[in-house]
């Protein structure tokens, strides 16, 4: 590490009880994104933090208004055109909180205890964000600015599916120009075990909605001539599947990326056994595709899970009808290179095409998210592995999220630049559950890994030929 | 028709008007046996009609207990022991009825109007069981009694299932010893179509329940090697049907009664046609097993419906989950000669040996009745026949009911007679609905049937050989 990086880390030390005093007045702020009667607490968090900024020297810091809760923006380009450009996004919202879900203090009244700081937003999102803004803050202070520009977007609507994001995006795209994003919004399992996440799985969610007769018939009197909506949604939902347990829309697996040996060799690493599956989820047996390690199930491949089925009289007793209607809800998490909308028309197509000509079948888009896969041999995921093993004593692991944050493929989708997620929380911290907390360890590590990073990229765009830069 | 039955007959129509006013005392009492508020006036409707009966010389009739509404009893066996006895079954509780679902007067003040008597309980059953009850006053009053010995049976707790009728007639068998049962609370299509119900479904309902995970999962991280249990339940179900639309459990119809060719010429009488079966219940098309015709399979033929599925989320939007449990009602209705424990046996133990180990699998059994059916060539069959055709002016199809009246089976198997039901209601009653009615004329008409039926019953055990009767 370069002498500047130790100064910058050096000094993050020195201020670390500073650092975490601010932390805990922005967890101070209930900023709920999801109750209206916080909105107020809203708009708060985002002058609380673009107040923040601006006293680091970072004049266009400001609070930017989208159609619901306003954007967090500011940057600096102190480093010069010729140096690569980190966008890093966050978000300053929170999920509610109250003492009756079992808090053993106030959510909203930070305390340090036992080596960590207990508050809602603590691991999710604030604390990690803040990691990034002391981390400027350090190397702006050690040595007049970190040996790369960084802009910083943090929204205020994630936990409410950040509906207004990728307008806003699309929006600011001159002003948001960078050469690679950093997210720090995940977690490890123990903090021996970074891990940077480089693929996310995609999503299309759909509903499925069968309507026999106009309403709910008595079951003697129309029961034998009668085709029950619930036994066709039956019948359909197994013709969705293949007797080995893959998919049998056609056209399904058309675009899905071929692992290479060198992928399957990493997902190896985070290997789970199926005693550890039975453990964690308390099935009996696990399922799927046996062609696939049971990771690979969970992250590589894609899936179509029922999340809901409905029909007629789920109460106690009998109750002797044909329910006129039944339905469920399906979602497909997807990987590189299925795209959602075409996963959709398959659905739809193919449903359509076995539903009985006794029922009425209805089919609709819920929601949708494109998967993420970003190249773990990529330049900037390279120099988040050396930042780790720099910055924190251990190399990552690249991983796979079988989950979907529709985000970050929206960010490299329309900006064209690799995500990098570097993830500072713990698996344990209790985010979105009672008595949220963040490891005060966690949390000053992070802080020197990211003045790492920085460094990282700096030297890996020295590396290739100068002007690289993608921002302007 | 003979010159007593025509004197009794006669009487009934001098003395129409006071029938009916007291017709509209009895359903003055609101005897809701589902609401423990109306336990009073259960019985006050029990006393009530047990006066009545009381009035007529019936000096046995009482008003006895079971564990839940008590059971009116009475007698005549004034007729000899060498007489046949009929047994008349009924019910004097009703479902409840308010203002506010819509009547047009108070449910328990009855009007006339129209020709018709409104009230709740005037067609199911206190206006039909009366009409046995004004049969034997008229019998008794103009012909020092029936041609027959008849035993009366009103129960009072028909609309809460009948739970306490069963263990009432093993107790008091000896008490209730007839030679055939007569029930009239069912209805007919126009009042020139009387029909008699030979032949009900039996059920047997059971509820399925599958275990996947202990909680709801993430369908993001443990999605693609979690036998979703939606999905396994619609495995298990899809394999409880054959392609062509009958039950693949094993040995389900090794007991059903073949139709012979008669039987399938009495149920055409009844045909009902694709285009009246979408239009009575908007179907797209009408579904089943195509070796049968459409009445065939809605009475004839057993079936096992989905009375109701849930599993997982069903609210708006979306919910990214595997879920813990998905579960299914279902039920069976049944024919001659099913027998509904063997059917739950066969269920459980063809669904527990294709539930796939991945999941756990619980089969309950929720409820169950014996399918009745009642050869309608008995003479007691064919006594109603004639009695229809003198008493009423149209003969009667034998038709075979969809539904399931558990108390049949229970009388016929119990007390080995066969129960011909003569339904003296219209299907446009709107019994359990606001505004429900009587028409006057059936009312009337159902007396003189009534009162032609004993003497037809009274002739036919006559052409058979003295002694004939099973009653003590």
């Amino acid at each position: 590490m370069s002498a500047s990086s130790d100064k910058a880390r050096k000094y993050s030390r020195d201020h670390a009880e500073r650092f975490r005093h601010e932390l805990h007045e922005f967890l101070r702020i209930p900023s709920l994104s999801g109750d209206p009667a916080h909105t107020g607490d809203v708009k708060k968090a985002a002058e609380w933090l673009a107040s923040n900024l601006h006293a680091l020297g970072l004049k266009a810091a400001k609070v930017m208004p989208t159609a619901g809760h306003p954007v967090v923006y500011a940057e600096w380009t102190g480093a010069g055109k010729d140096k690569p450009t980190v966008l890093v996004y966050g978000h300053y919202d929170v999920v509610p909180a109250a003492m009756e879900d079992g808090w053993h203090s106030p959510p909203f009244e930070p305390v340090e205890k036992d080596g960590k700081i207990y508050a809602r937003g603590a691991t999710d999102d604030k604390g990690q964000l803040f990691i990034h803004v002391k981390a400027l803050e350090s190397g702006l202070e050690a040595n007049g600015g970190p040996p790369v520009n960084v802009k910083l977007l943090i929204e205020g609507e994630e936990e409410v599916s950040s509906p207004n994001l990728a307008p806003f995006i699309k929006e600011h795209l001159d002003l948001l120009k960078s050469d690679v994003c950093v997210i720090s919004d995940s977690s490890m399992r123990t903090i021996e075990e970074p891990a940077v996440t480089h693929s996310l799985r995609g999503m299309t969610y759909i509903q499925l909605e069968v309507q026999g007769p106009k309403d709910d018939l008595h079951s003697g009197f129309w029961g034998g001539a009668t085709h029950n909506p619930a036994l066709a949604l039956v019948e359909i939902l197994g013709k969705l599947y293949n007797p080995d347990n893959t998919i049998a829309v056609p056209g399904f697996y058309d675009d899905v990326a071929t692992l290479t040996k060198e992928e399957r060799d990493m997902i190896a690493k985070t290997a789970i056994t199926e005693e550890q599956f039975k453990e964690a989820t308390g099935v009996p047996a696990t399922w799927g595709d046996k062609k696939f390690t049971i990771r690979e199930r969970l992250s590589a491949r894609p899936t179509l899970d029922i999340n809901g089925l409905w029909s007629g009289y789920s109460g106690p007793g009998p109750k002797t009808i044909i329910p006129a209607k039944a339905g469920a809800k399906l979602s497909s998490r997807l990987v590189g290179n299925q795209d959602p909308d075409k996963i959709y028309k398959l659905l739809k197509k193919h449903i359509e095409s076995i539903a009985p000509p006794t029922v009425k079948v209805k089919v609709s888009l819920v929601t949708k998210g494109k998967p993420a896969l970003i190249p773990f041999d990529l330049p900037e995921m390279q120099a988040a592995s050396r930042a780790y093993e720099k910055g924190w004593g251990h190399k990552p692991v690249f991983t796979r999220g079988g989950g979907s944050i529709p985000i970050v493929a929206d960010i490299a989708d329309m900006m064209k630049i690799p995500v990098v997620m570097m993830g500072y929380g713990l698996d344990s911290d209790g985010l979105h559950a009672a008595n949220e907390h963040y490891s005060i360890e966690m949390f000053h590590r992070g802080i020197e890994t990211a003045i790492v990073y920085l460094e990282e990229l700096a030297q890996e765009a020295a590396k290739s030929k100068p002007g690289k830069s993608r921002a302007a």
